[in-house]
């Protein structure tokens, strides 16, 4: 079934619904409602319903929504049903902590490749893996048909990194860098920086 | 002078231009245009002259923004003209990268403690900070009148520990665990995770 064009932040939102309705299976809920969610997440339950409504009907007015059943769809429309492989691109400090987290693979993303321009760091191990020089980085990529990449290497050589990676036909980067790559539309970029996040919060401070 | 409401993704938005501005400095420039920041950025040009609209005019037709003058109406806006110092609690394999992390300080924001709750941690030395027990979070807190604080805790401790630093009078919180923190309205919480990212590009994926 072809799914109607959603914007961006309609997207963005949908891993949040699904990690509280992880949540919520934990506390043991088999059924949830749009005005719980909103209230855990602090939306309105009107966006929420919204959002869900674009991909389909997944509850019955009065009896709200299957906690299970809820995950299964937001799993499929993410695209995330099965385990996806990714490389980690720079490691450093933060590059081994990222190696290390559990948390991608409990949720879907298996970290398979490192890679590092360092040549002392060539041949260390890390959360298991083996850290690979650049030199490796287009025959592992093309090999493992690798889509995702976490980009953690300096700013000064993150554009040069991202270059590469879509020339070797990578189409998401989690990039950590702390600068706006530049990269063709039909790849997509999610930015983690703490800094951005900081300066927003400082508006509000007295 | 009295600032009007202006939305949070407004407000998000602020950094990006200030860390766009700052690359654009180095790069030699004096001058820039609402053209030249939408395309280095991504957003239209017009999102971009109503975003700063909001807080003054900045730039003259014709002429374009003064790169360094604008750096510093952002600064002004954004209250980040003094560096602001602040703690992080939690100090495991990401909570060690954050505390090395230099781009904190560079920015304006000063890591000045490191908590955690494990005893063979306290008394390490991490980013040249020593590790200090969480017994002592109320009185560093309160005496160095920390406001931000960035939470590197596991997930199922985050919530507690957050309500401690909304008691103790923490106005900014910048959440690394893959929680939805529920806090009072006058309280910030930017949240950091990667999964979130990795989910919602997933979607965007053949």
């Amino acid at each position: 079934m072809a799914e109607p064009f959603v914007s961006e932040v309609v997207i963005e939102r949908l891993p949040l619904y699904l990690r509280m309705l992880q949540f919520l299976e934990k506390e043991g809920k088999q059924v949830t409602s749009s005005q719980e969610l909103a209230e855990r997440l602090g939306f309105s339950s009107a966006q929420i319903r919204k959002d869900l409504s674009y991909f389909g009907e997944f509850g019955k007015q009065g009896t709200g929504y299957n906690v299970m059943f809820l995950q299964r769809q937001l799993r499929r429309i993410l695209q995330i049903e099965q385990t996806r492989d990714m490389a980690l691109i720079g490691v450093g400090d933060l590059g081994r902590a990222l190696a290390n987290y559990q948390g991608f693979l409990e949720q879907g993303f298996h970290l398979v490749a490192l890679f590092d321009s360092a040549p002392q760091k060539i041949g260390m191990t890390v959360g298991g893996l083996t850290v690979q020089p650049m030199t490796e980085l287009a025959r592992v990529i093309q090999e493992r048909k690798l889509q995702v990449v976490i980009l953690a290497v300096p700013a000064q050589a993150a554009q040069q990194v991202a270059n590469r990676l879509v020339e070797l036909g990578v189409r998401a980067i989690l990039n950590y860098a702390p600068i706006t790559l530049s990269v063709p539309s039909d790849v997509r970029v999610y930015n983690i920086d703490p800094v951005i996040g900081l300066q927003s919060m400082a508006y509000y401070l007295k």
